[in-house]
């Protein structure tokens, strides 16, 4: 079971590189699922219906989100019919949405989990024993369970790595938009990685125009940010491969494509 | 010109990958400069004047620190006759010790900076206008300008890198000890790598015993963190190779040694 | 019935002023019941068994705490045994202790409830959920209920005011050591106050020798933040005047012990 | 020598206020100069110069700012123009406005100066190396200095009091929207209050609409954060009594009025 998992894809840059790299790398990997985070798809913050779809009809079968979830206010319109779209789990009780999924594969159950931290974050529902229930609950259908952590801190994702080691079938970092060099098979069969890396501007600072976050830095004046157009783009993703009888991943692979790492067929 | 910078050594499996692989990697890549950062040199938190001197012993040029560059109370004593030892230049005005250094190299001098982030750390002065002032001070005597930002925010990274961009020779980021695979060379000639990632405990949460960290996330209750010396230990690092004519770096490689990345001399 | 307030007690010029004034103000205001915020009333962080007993032994009838509830380490060989003192109900399932106690005077039972903000703090359970789920149970058994919430965030304080109102009799507010003017009966008639203030050195910062916390602003280095001794001491509270029939509070005044503004008997 | 000064002006229920009340505080009070803190007056964040002009018609001499100083565009348009504005110091070095100055009374120079403080707050220059600066060159002039100090945490706010007593007249604090109940002179003669509170909406949270608020703590949704125009209003000031031959204040009295606390002329 292989699964294909995409990094905070941001504004059309970042949609323009899906539309333009996953068939490669379905081509190339075969995955059997393809899981996008779309938090910051739409404009930079947040994402649209009609982005969503795209996602899907591009070949994903499952977009995760994170802190950036309700910026564009069209959301709450969607997210209840949105069946594939999973935001952090630990949202307050009542939030709309769901934060996690089941996708069937040929007849084999994958859970796909969204969790967001705490930590330099918004204070919200326990991450930690929010993943115990809703692996509990998942482990109930099936062993073949994926989790995109959400946050800040390399403490909190790697403390959350260690907590769930062995109990799901890989966690994958996202928000801090860079791509981290230390994927790994934790000691009980967990594939983990801090932070996958983000899909979009390749001369920003985290997608958005450099000269704007720069002013903000040096100046604390406040600066619209706007996803940087001008410049060349990236994808940043990587690619986990399971043991469907244990759970446990046997692989995991980063994914980098930028005029630093071109993409090789 | 070529710089070894060796990030975050945590403790004494950090001290004691030094000691086992700065030898071999002085023979595989032959580095004109080795800097080490020793922030948690010490126990995990700060260093001592006799680990210092044994980094020198053992081949390093220059120490960096950090936030936690006043934890062990003797740096008071030592830190104003460390000649080789660089903390960041943006502590308060009078904070004893100093932010940069100029080595010489067969002579040609080479300038090596110390930075601190303030996005999720302590106010301290600008780092941006601190980095302005510095490396005008360093132009005049050399072109060979080396910094070690060390700062948690991505965004305060990145900004950092371009902000210096044709200005030094590289910036590697530090103290989130996980390593990311960002090494690039920037647009006007700067090396940069958002973090270098640490030196010592594989099986922990960032150097300190994972079973510590998982309970004060789980708990929120004081547990003393203790570096973790039962586990397997990596080093992390990077190679810069800098043209010694424009300053420019032609080169940045991450080095990763660990069990999943056995080191090949 | 007249609750007496007393704001976090301070090392031992906090418990010094418990002992001078609490016969006088109970003789005074005639309370019907005291409760003393102790969460820094050993050495300035955390409180002992002995002095929890001595709050009891100088006529309070409950001890809340806060943030530094586990800061000397004795509080974990006690708490469970410890009836008449309450930690933050919202910090994490399992914690030790309980968040809420009733105490019956002559017949009427009074709740009294402890929890903490997540603005600037910790990120403990959510802290409005948690205070319904207290409220609900306690009003089966009474209408008196009475709540500390330890906070930081003046808008996290005055929002969870407005939220239980009409359903508590008082709400008092603690942990920024600095007594507020605002004290007022809300709307559908809570007793509300943002901070009652503290209780301990008047010549200080917080209670904290103010050679200490200035050096630490200016120098970022660390220092060691002793209660403050060589002072004057002061004494902050609040007095709740509650309708038995209602539950609502039909008074609230502030209590201001210090060399400005002496005690009238 | 008397100053009054009017704590965070939220909106037009604030404004009002101040067009209602100012006339008869002046009335009662014969202050020698009247200070308004205008960085909530448009809206709830930011002013405009029609604001700015209207408060100096209603009587004002001098309008300080805080944090929200940018909120509004405009701003940048007639700062530099405006000169009885003044905006935090210790904004960064080339931002446009000043952070002091100086008002001629009757042939007395008093100075007035703002500064911000950094925690829990950005990571501006640093407030009390400022605070040195400014105090250092206002005192070849005069020795009537007035600070607002525009600040989060009391620690920072006492520290700041504990620093400059006994080299300026007084240090009112702003920003939490609280008054608190220490108003004091503090041991060198320095005039202090850690907050004073704002003028605006009374049935609110901090000005803003309640509702919004709590909705935002209970579900970390966007609100659309609206200065309440329903309910009833208040006015938080203070009124410091200068002693013009030594500088010190020999009276400092906080005003409150709100319908718990009507104003008696
Ligand atoms: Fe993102
Ligand atoms: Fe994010
Ligand atoms: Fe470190
Ligand atoms: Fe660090
Ligand atoms: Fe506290
Ligand atoms: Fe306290
Ligand atoms: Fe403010
Ligand atoms: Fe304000």
């Amino acid at each position: 079971m292989k699964i294909l998992f995409i990094g905070d894809v941001v504004g059309s840059p970042g949609r323009d590189m899906v539309h333009d790299y996953l068939p490669k790398l379905k081509e190339k990997y075969r995955p059997n699922i393809t899981i996008i985070n779309g938090e910051n798809a739409a404009a930079g913050k947040g994402i649209t219906e009609k982005i969503y779809k795209e996602f899907l009809e591009h070949g994903a079968q499952v977009v995760t989100l994170g802190n950036h979830t309700w910026a564009k206010k069209e959301i709450f319109e969607f997210i209840e019919d949105a069946k594939y779209m999973v935001r952090p789990a630990n949202f307050p009780q009542d939030t709309p949405g769901k934060g996690s999924v089941f996708i069937n594969v040929n007849g084999t159950e994958v859970a796909v989990i969204n969790i967001q931290g705490r930590s330099f974050l918004d204070p919200l529902d326990d991450p930690f024993r929010k993943a115990d229930e809703i692996i509990k609950e998942a482990r109930k259908r099936t062993n073949i369970i994926f989790l995109d952590f959400h946050a800040e801190a390399t403490s909190e994702k790697q403390a959350m790595g260690m907590y769930v080691d062995g109990r799901i079938s890989a966690m994958v970092g996202t928000h801090t938009h860079v791509q981290t060099a230390d994927e790994r098979i934790l000691p009980k069969g967990t594939g983990y990685i801090t932070d996958v890396g983000m899909t979009g501007p390749y001369d920003a600072i985290l997608g958005v125009e450099k000269e704007a976050v720069m002013k903000r830095f040096l100046t604390s004046l406040p600066v619209r940010f706007e996803v940087d157009k001008k410049g060349r783009a990236q994808l940043n993703g990587c690619l986990v491969t399971i043991d469907k009888n244990t759970g446990n991943t046997k692989k995991i692979e980063r994914i980098l494509i930028n005029d630093d790492h071109p993409f090789f067929s």
